[in-house]
Parts: structure tokens; sequence; C-alpha cells
């Protein structure tokens, strides 16, 4: 860690929060002591996901929610998702100009992650920076998603609540989304719901999650989050979503799961460091360049390391 | 294994090839064994991955392409990768229908791949499926990929050769699918060409690529797909991409370090499995019910576990 001490207070400034998010994001030396010694200063909060289709207004969306949600004197944090290039980590065009509003304030955190190429690296990178948010001291965390794809089933499993965006327009993107994201919503957002269809897709939606099997049928709601309508219910089925899960409990469980995840992954990487020394590695690099007709199979090669 | 033995033939049933995908993608019994026993079997094939935004006519270029391809006589595997629930697996509306042209066809296997919800499980589960279409000796790999998202970076890392599938009014979406995708490109294809427009976004790719640091600049091909129109320029790209892989020996290379890895993740889940006993699980499982101020550190807990 050396010149980045850890203190209950220290993450409480951005500009230090920033630098742990980086070391972390990173696996900069030092990220694995870092997470290990916050760990016990956080506390479990709400995490909001805002998702759905492009196009729909999800960061008209957050930046209205989160203005409505600073009204309580709560400091919020938001992560943007971004599936970026696993070669230059950069987008074209940003999106962040949209969030202009809350982008100086002071109990406002934002910052962008793009999704690495790597297998699973993004849930675990956002897994390790939600810690450090939590420790941070945040009261509620919103994470909002890009596109429509495999990220959102990630970032779907960090997340409490659930709110799906969408648009009057959006009955060929329900189609597109398959049913997935439909059935991980707890809260949908009819957006931009001044132009024609708005009701027809409530409707819709609300036909729908009247026959599905859902524990609690999610709220549909009609917003036009530009001129701010309809955001205030929109916080407040937020918040009674929440209070609903610690009713039933489900927050603590999703705790108590999450925990074993981090203690397996942290166990898993352990083990293998201790156990793959220079010996075993230069046997994996011999046997990876042989023909695959005379490699040991790749399944198999544990047990015929050197001792 | 019980009923199921594995010759050096049994996977060219495509029967057996089946049963031995489910068995790998569902992980049931056996499944580490059936990978270890056939992976002496296989050739390093080309994998062609087909992307791009949807609409863009994916299913339709990959039927067409595979129509092409099987005038020389050889084995297709094409798999579809579908962003489908976490929690049913199952998509509102499949695309299969658009293949039909090739589904009964002797030379041809399709498999519809949903990617699950959890943390790096599609590209593990990828990566073992490419292996049984690899033993079961097939000439070439088409995977086609649904949506624009984590999905397709996933799936490009275990592609030789990339074909962008875009329209002559793809604008949108290339601003959208932000730089990613666009530098994961090795061909670009301009599908629906007879709109107008081709010939425009044809130009602005081609200026785009002259300014980009790539390698090989990658050709930009109009097509119409439905008609059959530029589908054996295709082809000739996609197998010139692979004699162009094979000169630089980046296809070696590539498969040195697929060998690499999928023995890291083998050493790793056996490590775990053997150390992670009754005791240490059922100390774990007590420290995450605690509070959270009182728990070990997961980061830490590695070297708390009882011997």
């Amino acid at each position: 860690m050396s010149s980045f001490n850890i203190s209950s207070n220290s993450l409480k400034e951005n500009c230090n929060l920033s630098r742990a998010i980086t070391i972390v994001e990173n696996k900069l030396d030092g990220y694995s002591e870092l997470l290990s010694n916050i760990y016990h200063l956080r506390k479990n909060i709400q995490k909001i996901g805002i998702t759905g289709p492009p196009g729909a207004g999800k960061s008209t969306i957050t930046n209205s929610l989160c203005k409505d949600l600073l009204k309580e004197d709560q400091r919020i944090a938001i992560i943007s998702v971004d599936p970026t290039s696993p070669f230059n980590g950069g987008a074209i065009l940003g999106d962040r100009i949209r969030m202009k509003d809350i982008h100086d304030l002071d109990n406002v955190y934002i910052r962008s992650l793009g999704s690495r190429g790597s297998a699973g690296g993004l849930s675990e990178t956002i897994d390790e920076i939600i810690i450090l948010l939590e420790a941070a001291g945040f009261d509620r965390l919103i994470i909002e998603t890009v596109g429509v794809g495999q990220v959102e089933l990630d970032v779907i499993n960090f997340c409490d609540t659930i709110v799906l965006c969408l648009t009057p327009e959006s009955g060929d993107d329900i189609q597109m989304m398959k049913s997935g994201l439909l059935e991980c919503a707890d809260i949908i957002s009819i957006n931009k719901s001044d132009r024609p269809g708005s009701k027809k897709i409530n409707i819709f939606l609300n036909q729908l999650f009247d026959i599905s099997q859902k524990l609690r049928k999610p709220p549909v709601l009609n917003l036009v989050a530009l001129k701010n309508k309809g955001i205030d219910e929109l916080a407040l089925e937020i918040k009674n979503h929440y209070l609903f899960l610690k009713s039933t409990n489900a927050e603590i469980k999703r705790d108590i799961e999450r925990y074993k995840k981090l203690a397996f992954n942290s166990i898993k990487n352990n083990l293998s460091n201790e156990f793959l020394n220079e010996k075993r590695m230069s046997f994996i690099n011999k046997e990876a360049k042989k023909e695959n007709i005379k490699r040991i199979s790749p399944f198999k090669i544990f047990k015929k390391l050197p001792k």
C-alpha cells in the first residue's frame, strides 16, 4: 500500500476513493490488502440496477433519480457499466454528458467502468468496487448498464432492486431482450410516456406479470424523466422494494452468499499462487507448446505436475 | 460416464455429440472425464465469429456462409449464443427459423447456447464445447452471437476470425457498440447493401481503418445475404484471414494460451476441491452468517481456516 493509508475516514474523500477504485480495477500492487483492510468498514446498502435497451433514457433516469434521493441528504454513488473495448478500454462516445447536472455535487460520486474482455473479470471487479463504495459510507448505490446482453445479467446479480427502463416503443425490445431481463425486473419504468402507446404497453406488461409467477408483481410506472415526471414515484417504489427485501430476509441471505463467493474466490487464488511455483509453471508451459496429440490433457495435468 | 463410451468415432454421430454437449453444458456427472478423454482427439480448426448489432442479419449470413463452405465437402459446426434468462434458460422467441435451410443437412451441426447468469460461466462452457466440436472432426466452426454486449467480447476471445455484420443504417450502432467490436473485427460485412447508404458506410469504415493501427486492415464487403450476393467473397476473405493467421504463427500462439488457461482452471478447481473439506466449509458458512463487522475479511480467511 505504501503511501496510501486507509483509515475509516479516508475513503470518504473522493480523491482517495478514486485512487482506491483504480487500484482495485487494475489489480495494482496492494489491491488485495486494500480490500482486506477496509472490508469491516462496509455496511450493506441498497444497490439499485438501472437497465434496459439503448435509448430508453437510462442515464436521464439515473440523473433525475439521484437528484430526488439527494433531497433526503443521502450520499449516492453511481457506477456506469459500459461494454467497451477489451483492447483500449475506451469508448468512441461517452454519455457522461447527460449526467452533467449531478457530476459536480458534493454528495454524489460517479464512476464509469469498462467491461473488459476477460472471462468473469467484470463481475469480480464490480463486486470489489461495490465493497469500496460500501466502505466509503454511501447510503445508496445506483448501477447503470449500457446495452442489452451479458453485462446486464452480470450486473443484476449484485443489485437488490432492478429498474427496467422501457419506452412506449419498446415492444420489439421486449422481444429482443428475451425473457431474462423482464423476469429480473423489480420495477418497470416506461420512460418518454408523453409519446403515444404508453398506456398500451403499461397494460400489456401488467397483464404479462399477472400471469407470471413472481413473488411480488413489479409496479409499472409511466415516466417522463427529462421533465422529472414520475421520478418521485420511482424513488418511492425503490424504497418500498428494499423494505420488502428486508421483510423477507432476502437482503441478509444475499449478503451471506456474497461473502461466501468472495471467500471462495480468494481461497482459490491463494491456493493456486502457493501451488504454481516456478517448476510447475515451466512444466505447464512446456506441455502447452507440444503438438496437441502429445499434450497431457489440461483436465488431467493437475495430477501429473512435479511435486 | 457409465453408458456413454467415447471412441474416436463416436462423437462424429450427432446424437452422441449432442449428449456430450449437454453433459458439458450442465456439468453433469462425468463431464470432466469426458473432456479429459477426448482432448487428444481434437485438431485446431478455424473458429469464425459472426457478430454485430441486432437486425444486421447475422443468422442469414451464417446460413448462407455455411452453405457456401459446404460446397468444399466440409463438415461445419455452428454455435449460436443467445443471452437468455438466468432463471429459466429460455427465450421468448428463438430465431432458429432463419436457419431452416441448413438445419437438416448431414454435414452441419447446429447448437444454441444460452448465456447463463453465472460469472465467467459462459466463456468456460463455450471453451469446453469447442473442444468437443474440435474432437468431433468438424472442419470449421461458426459462432454466431446475439445482441451487443459482454457476450460478444467473451465469444471473440475464442474466435480466430471475427466477421462484424452491419447494415447501411448502422451509423448509430457503430457509435453504440463503442470501439470494442469495431477493433476486434477482421472482416466487415455491410449486409442489406441493396438499400441506400451502403457505399457511404463502406467509405466511412475504410477511412476509419486507414487511420487505425491494425496490423491488417479489415476488408469491408457489401452483401445482400438473403439473395446470396457477396457470400462467395466473404467465404474467400475468411479463408484468407486464416492463412494470414497461420503465416504469423498467431494461430499456434492462441492455441498455446488456450491450453494454459484450461490447465490453470482445472488446477484451481482441483486444488479447491481437495482443500475445501467439510470442516473448512462449515467454518466459512459460520463466518458468512456473522454481522459484517465481526466477520473475518473474505480476503484474509484463507490463512485463518482450520488445518
